[in-house]
Order: C-alpha cells, then sequence, then structure tokens
C-alpha cells in the first residue's frame, strides 16, 4: 500500500454521474428496494428507500466498485477490451462471473443477510433491470445490472439494521 | 495449521447421514436443481441433477459447512446453546447472517455464477425448501435451509460449467 | 425471515462478555492494530485503536460471528460436538475453513482492503494470537483466534478509512 | 443469462498468454508456492508446485480473473480510464480494493484455508511478487500482483487437499 487516498468527495461525485450517464438514477434503485421490502414494512415510502440508497452509495468500497463496473461496460461497448474478454462481456457469456464477484462487495458490506435479495431480483429483473437487461440496443450493461441489484440489495440490509419491523417484540 | 487431517471418507459419509438424519436426500436437492437449471437444458434429467449433486457433496468444504451447519442446528433444538445466541438460532433471526455466510463458502467453490441461483431458491422456496421453513415443528433449521440451496445452486453452477447447452455456438 | 430481531444491547452486551470469559480484551485487540499499522501510522495511539476495536464491536454481524464461533469452541471444548466434527474442531484440522469463513464475513464489512492484514496476523501470530494459538491447554480456540484476527484487520481498515495519513497529497 | 460460452481452450491459452507478456510465468508462481509450502512438506519439489499452478491456471473463473485484471492495468497504464478511477489505478490508491476483491474469488475455489497465505505472501512480498511491486517502472501492477498471490495461494491449498503430510495420522 502506498497510501494515496483520492478525494473522496470527487470519487463520490463521479460515482452518481457515471450511473445518471449510464441511464440509472437513485430513484429506479429506490424502487427496486420498495419491490424487495414493502411486504415487510407496510409503511415504507420511496423517499425513505432513496435515502438508504444514498447511504449505501456514499460508502467508497460501493464507489469503487460501481466505478470499475461501468467502466468495464463502456470499454466493451467501445471495444476497447482485447478479446476473448471483449466477447464475454460483450455477450454476457454464461461463464463469466467477475460482474457477480464485485457485486458481492457491495453486498457483502452490509453483511451476508443480503445475498437472497440480491440473487432474487436478480432473476426475477423488476424495473430498471429488465431495462438494463435487454440485449438488443448499442449499449453493454454486462456490470451494470449486478451493480444496480446489489445496491438495491445493501439497501435492504441497511433498513434491516435500522428499522423495527412491527412484528418485533 | 497442525496438519492433522481427518479421514475423508469417514467426513463424506458423516456428512451423507446427517442430511438424511434431518430429511433431506440427494433426491430432494436435484429437484431444487431441476426447478434452476430445466428452463435453460430442456433435456435435463433427475438422475444427471443428482449425480452433479452428489460431486458438490464429495468436496471437503461443503462436507464441513454442513456438518458444522446441521451440527448447531440440533444444538439449538436440543437447547445446548447458551443466551442470546439460542434465541437467535431457534428463530432464524432477522439479522443472523452466519448462515448465509457459510452457504455462500459452498457456492464459492463452484464460482460467483452461482449466487443469483442461491438468492432466487432462498426466496421461492420450491419443494424441501419449503418443508425446512415451516416453523411450527420441534426442528431448527435454521442453517440447514441455507446449506440445502447452496448446494442446489453450487450444482447448477457445475452443470453450468460441464454442459454445452444447446444455444451455443 | 421471521423478523425477530434479538435485542441489540444484549446481543453487544453478550458479545464483550465472552471474548472477556475466553481471555480477550479489547486491549489485546487494540495492540494487534498497533502492529499492524504503526509503520503508516507514526502518531497511532493504542487508545484511538482500542475505539476502533470497539466501533467494530458494536456492529451486529461481527457479535453474530463472535457468538457463534466462540459457542463452537465451547461446546467442542466440553466434547457437546459429535464426530467426526468434535476431531476437527479439538485439532483445528487443517482442511477445516468454516472458522476462516466466519471471520472473513468480519473484514468484509470493512472492505476487501482488510483481507492482507488479517492472513499476516493469521500467520505471524504476534501478541494475543500466540496465546490462543498454545495448543497444549485445556482450551479450544479453533475459531477465537481467527476471530480476533479478523476484529483487528477490520479495526486497521477502519482507521484506512478514517484518518488521512501524513503522506496524503 | 444469454448461454454463450465462450470456447474453454482460447480462454484457457488466452490467459497464459497474458500473464507471459505481463512477466509472470508459471515457474514465478511456483516460487512462490514452495516458499509458502516447504516447511510443511520437505519433500515438495518446484515441478509438483507447477503442475498445482498449472491446475488452478485451468479453471475458466481464474481465468476470468486474470483476464479482466491484467486487461485493468493494461488500460490504465494506456491511460484509457477515466478519472478519478484512472488515478486510483495508477498509484494503487489504499482504498481501493476490486484487486482483493476479485483476487479474493481466486482463492474462493479451492476453499477459504487459502486466505491466509494469500494475506502473508501480499505483505511479505516474495519472489516476483517483489518485482510486480516496484512502483518505479513505466508498468501498472495494481491487479497483476494479487492475482499472482492469489493463484500462489489457491496452488497450495490444492496441496493441502491432495497431499497427505507426514505428520498425518
Amino acid at each position: 500500500m502506498s497510501y494515496f487516498i483520492e478525494n473522496s468527495d470527487r470519487v463520490h461525485q463521479a460515482t452518481l454521474e457515471k450511473l445518471e450517464q449510464r441511464g440509472v438514477t437513485v430513484k429506479d434503485i429506490a424502487e427496486l428496494v420498495m419491490f424487495l421490502q414493502k411486504e415487510y414494512y407496510p409503511d415504507l415510502q420511496l423517499e425513505m428507500c432513496a435515502e438508504h440508497v444514498e447511504k449505501v452509495l456514499s460508502k467508497r468500497e460501493v464507489q469503487n466498485a460501481v466505478l470499475t463496473g461501468i467502466e468495464l461496460d463502456i470499454l466493451a461497448e467501445n471495444r476497447q477490451i482485447s478479446a476473448p474478454l471483449l466477447n464475454m462481456l460483450e455477450r454476457d457469456e454464461s461463464l463469466y462471473g467477475v460482474d457477480e464477484t464485485i457485486a458481492l462487495s457491495i453486498i457483502n458490506i452490509y453483511g451476508s443477510i443480503g445475498f437472497t435479495n440480491y440473487g432474487y431480483i436478480d432473476k426475477v429483473k423488476p424495473g430498471i433491470l429488465k431495462e438494463l437487461n435487454k440485449k438488443d440496443g448499442p449499449m453493454t450493461h454486462t456490470f451494470l445490472d449486478d451493480l444496480v441489484g446489489a445496491i438495491a440489495a445493501a439497501a435492504s440490509s441497511r433498513i434491516a439494521h435500522s428499522i423495527q419491523p412491527p412484528s418485533v417484540k
């Protein structure tokens, strides 16, 4: 370790900008959180979900994961990646799991209770995840869809850690 | 590390016996694999799924995870665990994630592509997972349900690594 | 998920008590943090390390990991675990990695930068880790030594995230 | 999942070529394995270590991790990565842990017993790891050093799973 540390505000700002450039808003991710959590917390509001998403996005590890994944998506889109990795990224190859690996590092920050939610929305693909998985457009979202699902799962874990649900004795 | 190594056949045998004692057969897990994979491999047979499950169960890390998790379930059932851990295990507490942590170590052996399948069946709870999650009986399956889901997800990854699906060019 | 949530203060208190009962103080862990970090932060004080250790110990996932691991150590010591798992725990078997798996879940909360520090002190075994690894006494610390190393590594990551080192521009 | 699967031989071949292009041979990694394991297995030969390294490199997940990490190193070197990620990769920033995250996915395939070895050589930096960490040259090895350490740790775990050490009863 060289102990160079990048300016935190700059990294945070870049993360939010990159997500927006790739068509993902905090509200999109908050809607995934609502999808995952509304059955457990009947009073949950979209605004509260958005606050939890923003807190997740303020963590440096999350920012690093998002910036790295989106960069790889863009580089694949621009065909600046060499073969055979390019081919795997362009086509979201079945045995390529580095996207899930990086996504998991986001979930881990809020503990292992988030794995289930991540796997579930990655399979069901509600809301923005459906958009990101359309393979017919010019964009590559091999990493972004997993990152977005992981941020939503992490925000759900954050809610579980912060709210006492109605049934708690 | 002390470099004592337990007899491998003994560990393998104990794993299969413990699963059976707790009401889980290889066929039960193979059915979860079918549930997860049949849409991708139309020709997939239950027997083939069972073979992959058996291969997963022959891995020492999987055996260690299964033996440890089932032991904790039984000890909780017999109330040989001290509070407050006992309470968390008996009631599968919402913030307790050691069961998911141990389950994940099973999936990791076959790479990160298994996370999605694990999360999905943990949420949908088909077949044996529904049985294990009935909270009305005298048994505690806080660890076992996650272990079984993870073995099924790992076997699904193993299939993906070993079969070329019809659409592969 | 059943949405039963155990009282947080109770879990926190139990964690500190169990560690103390097993011979590990916050100061012991703080000394491991000093060992890991003093070369990077010349002004680091033991008291500051202890504060970071306490913050790590206030996280629910860390508490769950510590309570589960110590419980397994005690149950092995009292021979309340069935064979062959008992044998593996008593002798810290070479292929048994559930202790490392659970320890890793502690490190993950502060991101992947802690892996290196965990591996390093687990090998070098300074301070309290040396004590815990003496295999000649009546106690079993198969889990505890990994938990303590992981808490020290997590506290080191927490310092890296909170302090700007002298060389930062 | 789209069930496109890239040709396995092609991915394997590309992995070996990229490592060689970046100055890392199988023998370099085998020497790290010797460094880690010789005290436990007095009869261990470099050739045997090389065989285990080759087996690790034949796993698709390992190949994916290596190809992705080296690609990011090269793209950073060529300044084809956007800021602020470029800055973090060029300078191996202290809070950037995606390199460790990807490295860990290599170790996980052989179970959690490899974490310690990974952390240890990442800190001590013997052999090729010292070369890769010289920050004075024109090359960026932010990912490669972690990948190489992880392959050596994974090969060490593979040895532990395959050889019965002399002290085993």
